[in-house]
């Protein structure tokens, strides 16, 4: 154990944790050239270490240990979970260490608290993995993209989901069997609900729209609508119109407003997300002086989540004492804009009686609310027919209007599906 | 001028520089943010500062000063040119100051020197700007990778070629129609030899390369071929198999050697970087960890460049001190290996006699060289049949000695074409 190391403190030994260790070791050399001193792990926590390997007296279940050591400076939290994850973090900032974290939902809970406590203690709280695993979109926003004013951010940030709509569209499988086949193949969760209802992509959106914008995005206010209802009849008929069906994680900060949501979407094949397929992950960012940057990569694993929690322990270290990037999350108070607001082209799907005239009651419910249409198909289903309607870009608002008009008609048999288009430029 | 301002200095103050300047006078508050300093200009170095609009003796001819200038600790080179440029950024470095480059050329020619100067006086040398200007790709590499390992980059990293070609893969132009289109839109120089015949994707390889293997690829080891001599026939040929034909730069670190290169490539539907279209630039990076990462964006223009320069003034500042990064560049030994070595399917295009039996012929060069054959198609053409071959994945020096087999007999009546298949793994 070399004299002069820099000894780090891990939270949690899992899939993660214990690849933070294995990668350090494993990479001591190419560590040590761009630190400028070895790296290395000086302890971790765990509930219980009986039958996990680790190398000797690395774990530890005494929690006050870890943190009242004064050698370890930066801790690294795997260990996921709200509590008691949430005051071991806010205990390590308070006794001056830095630390990473890999844990969306504690970030996109209680980040207020846990960045105030970081800014209050002149300490660091990064945070990469807790978003896209290896796709450093969270160091891009913050120390790439200073001067941009990053306005928009569109993602595709779940590969769960993306994996199942993947299937759905090349397959024609239904919701239900995509889901039982990611399942099967291990990119799915036996309860997949996090992933299926976009809570889990909510999560991350408000983390990134936080960082992008400068103000504090809480995940309640993150609306979130996922694939668990999405029809595959509609995931057909955007096909035929050119258009893939994906679950899109946007934010935006238009007209000195913020909004963020996450809603399956239709793209069109020019749209840069439109091509990422199975468990992948992507987002692009667009601003001023920038245009639109994309990153994209696997969303997920745990060598490649490992990857960027020691990215950022390394950042940690390399930035120590220089102020850089301890005043920049989450300062400033912006007022949100509602949803229906936004102005976008939306896919239509009206499933009516077979009997003549339905067509112009539709239409006209679309012309009442000011929605123009630019395409119409008709498909005879099992149900009664499918009327697809492709708007022109309207307010969203505007759009729920004329389709809750045309739901309350007797010759209507089903909700209406509304789905926004993906736009390249917004 | 607040007191503690960190000033720093500009060489040049073309586009790019009064870009830097005027986003950090634009963006004053969040830098401050970041930084916990306010930054600003302290000087411009120009040759001749009569008719440029800049602040009130903002604007310097005198190096002399800016370099003896002790309240200056950073200086952002954005002149171009090698000489005197190199001789500028070797004093400033021995100066004592740290200096962000966006200067392909002096980094890819004299990347040895500069980097080591860098290291022996304790000061950074960062240089984001220098390849696909906003898009973060060197900062990834360097920081976000670091134990990643990555064993292979492929980019397109011109833009200027990536438009020509999609001009002429969406409109069937032939290529000196399409260079005139992008002369005529800005997007190609009048003399747009360094971008067309690949040597600027060349030095930019050369850069990545460099990072990601920690050894030192000079510019001239470069092979490269680009897309002045390439036939429409050839990407029509290819649109006709499913492939788009792009300008790709490659480097690999496998079995011990690495090599780099720039030549036209077929791509797959399937394949990230077949989507990208106009003068857009992207990387993919696959390595260890994290499988394959790409970053998309445009690659040129002022504000985009200034965008990565300031990333790296403040990134500089931000670590000052720390040792960071200062020994991470071109440090260590590798073997090369000929590009002779590396393993495709290849695309061959043959023109030839139309007489019967000389198929059989191609075929049994093929074979006499290992070659597998995949897919043949002929088409009759105005100097004779071209017939079209993809390879199975075969050694490039087999599949170019059987082109030279064939080129050498009776009925050939043109050199033959090789293109690689870029594949999504290697």
């Amino acid at each position: 154990m070399p004299e002069n190391a820099i000894r780090i403190g891990l939270l949690g030994y899992g899939t993660v944790g214990s690849a933070v260790d294995r990668l350090l070791r494993d990479e001591v050399e190419s560590i040590g050239r761009v630190v400028g001193q070895p790296v290395e792990v000086a302890a971790a926590l765990v509930r219980n270490p009986a039958g996990r390997s680790a190398p000797d007296g690395l774990l530890t279940t005494d929690f006050e240990r870890l943190r009242d050591d004064p050698s370890i400076t930066v801790v690294a939290e795997v260990m996921g979970g709200i509590d008691p994850t949430r005051r071991y973090v806010l205990e390590l900032l308070e006794a001056g260490k830095s630390v990473v974290s890999a844990n969306k939902q504690l970030l996109s809970r209680h980040g207020e608290e846990l960045f105030g406590a970081a800014e209050r203690c002149g300490v660091q709280l990064r945070f990469e993995a807790s978003v896209c695993a290896a796709i450093p979109v969270v160091k891009v926003l913050r120390e790439s993209m200073i001067v941009t004013n990053v306005h928009r951010i569109d993602g595709i940030v779940n590969g769960t989901t993306n994996f199942i709509l993947t299937r759905m569209i090349r397959n024609g499988s239904p919701y239900a069997d995509a889901l039982a086949e990611a399942q099967q193949l291990g990119y799915a969760e036996a309860d997949p609900t996090e992933d299926v209802t976009g809570a889990d992509a909510a999560a991350k959106i408000a983390i990134l729209a936080s960082i992008a914008f400068h103000t504090r995005i809480r995940l309640e206010e993150v609306d979130h609508v996922g694939i668990d209802r999405l029809d595959l009849a509609d995931v057909t008929h955007a096909a035929e119109l050119g258009y893939a069906v994906k679950l899109i994680a946007s934010a935006w900060h238009a007209d000195g407003g913020v909004a963020a949501r996450v809603h399956p979407c239709l793209l069109g094949a020019d749209h840069p997300l439109a091509a990422v397929e199975g468990a992948f992950n992507a987002v692009m960012l667009q601003g001023r002086s920038i245009r639109e940057v994309i990153l994209e990569g696997p969303g997920a694993g745990g060598e490649e989540t490992a990857t960027a929690v020691i990215g950022d322990l390394l950042a940690v270290i390399g930035t120590q004492g220089t102020g850089f990037l301890q005043h920049d999350v989450h300062y400033r108070n912006i007022p949100r804009f509602p949803a229906g607001r936004l102005q976008s082209p939306c896919y239509l799907r009206f499933t009516v009686d077979d009997t003549p005239g339905v067509l112009a009651q539709v239409a006209q419910a679309l012309a009442d609310n000011g929605v123009s249409v630019a395409q119409v198909v008709q498909h005879a289903g099992e149900e009664g027919v499918h009327i697809v309607i492709l708007t022109h870009r309207a307010a969203e608002g505007d759009v729920h209007a004329a389709a809750s008009g045309v739901a309350a008609k007797p010759f209507s048999r089903a909700a209406p599906v509304v789905l926004p288009v993906l736009e390249r430029r917004a």
